[in-house]
């Protein structure tokens, strides 16, 4: 549905256009509108009704890759296997793709009829503060200042809950408000999304350490050889191991209020916990 | 009122707060946020009410002013005669600051009361493709990429128009919008929105030739040196102040639905006309 949708978006044929669409179908697991989708389903909304919603998440998501790979801030020349935006479309493209990305987002959360007018514009806030300077960027920031500083794991924790968690949250919720879930459902999911963008975050350590390079798309060990502070670098790798599981069975449990009809939600931690890139 | 409202929003002290604050109180003319306050109250509405959504305007415009200053873009080090962002913050912290301005402006739109939500809704559907890929951005991909090449009238009217007139357009739209305009109001705020948006870029264009540097902020005679295409080159000194008066007339003709209720919008145009920086 997500990849369908994006495919169907008006795409011209310039450069900009080029370029924003050579990221977004990159081959990203799509993790934040599936999420998304599945939160709205799980409160018993259509999922299909949010998609326009739920796609810019993943528009957001692919910005911050492209700006993130620049040279000036992580000057990564690969991202999933294929060369980085700016190395393609060069980096006056590639940050104006992300600003348009960015951007385009906005527009698409603000559809006609992806959910009461009110309810998107409490959407509207909730994804800019996820994605702004008190959440993503603000995380990105923190990150490129901790570089080559000794960190411990809370403040490691900090940099992620606002470079990653802030927005997995924030999709849950775009989920759970926009499909018309009680504020219990939307607070259920609010726990569900932080526990598992926690264990994401682990599992990417780890991943760095006994991860394939050709799985991952990028060279494995990256982290160690930079000297970043990690879960593993901290906790060892089986203490890393075993936060992630606690944390996989917090993002499971707080599944409880909606018995069954979790099941997708349930799944989508524990391949979380299993994947190998 | 606007530079109060900039004043009171809650910038932190770490650097990326203080990077987005330092452009953004750089001494701009805030042409864009004073378009949509006075379009507000030209329909009969409250400014005060709008001025969140006004503001987020002049944060799309100094995100633009960052990112274009960057090195990979125009490689501006001076910015209304101070440094630019890039030049006391870093190259990352720019990025990021600019990419977090954008967000922010999306949270001040999305501002509960500025407006009926349907109304506000609209309205972020314009203002992201005035700003956007479309709009603002796409402009900004198309300078780029006229560099070094000879460009006539219309092509760079066609830049112009995404580069600047866009969000002018949205900005006066905005105003008239949310604040309960008739259509008709609307098409007469569009009207003069264009023309004012073209007569401004003449007068940068005609500034850069006959103006003075230190009032600029910015070296005169960049463009000639760059050898960039501008209405003056292409029309000389005289043919282009002719243009800026027509365009000038063009757009306060455009403002007899609101008699005299539109002095300020009329001698805003004047001031568009007769500004030295």
């Amino acid at each position: 549905m997500i990849d369908q949708f994006l495919g169907k978006l008006l795409w011209d044929k310039d450069i900009l256009n080029q370029s924003m669409y050579y990221s977004l179908i990159g081959g990203g697991k799509r993790i934040r509108p599936v999420l998304a989708l599945a939160s709205a389903e799980v409160v018993g909304g259509d999922p299909e009704k949010i998609l326009p919603a739920a796609v810019s998440l993943e528009l957001i998501h692919t910005y911050s890759l492209i700006h993130d790979d620049l040279p000036a801030i992580d000057n990564d020349d690969y991202r999933r296997g294929r060369l980085s935006n700016h190395k393609v479309f060069g980096e006056a493209n590639a940050i104006l793709a992300g600003d348009a990305l960015l951007t385009y987002a906005f527009e698409l959360l603000a559809d006609p009829g992806v959910g009461l007018p009110e309810r998107q514009l409490r959407i509207i806030r909730e994804v800019a503060v996820a994605a702004g300077k008190d959440g993503m960027v603000g995380g990105q920031v923190s990150d490129v200042a901790g570089e080559g500083k000794t960190l411990n794991l809370d403040q490691i924790e900090e940099i992620h809950k606002g470079k990653t968690g802030a927005l997995l949250t924030a999709s849950a919720r775009l989920g759970g408000i926009l499909a018309g879930g009680t504020e219990k459902q939307v607070k259920a999911l609010t726990d569900y999304a932080k526990a598992l963008g926690l264990a994401f975050q682990i599992k990417d350590d780890i991943l760095d350490v006994v991860g394939n390079s050709e799985i991952l798309g990028k060279p494995a060990g990256s982290d160690l050889r930079q000297g970043k502070a990690t879960y593993v670098s901290l906790l060892g790798l089986e203490g890393a191991e075993h936060q992630l599981h606690d944390q996989i069975l917090k993002a499971q449990s707080s599944l409880k209020p909606f018995n069954e009809g979790a099941i997708f939600l349930t799944e989508l931690a524990s391949f979380i916990q299993q994947r190998q890139h």
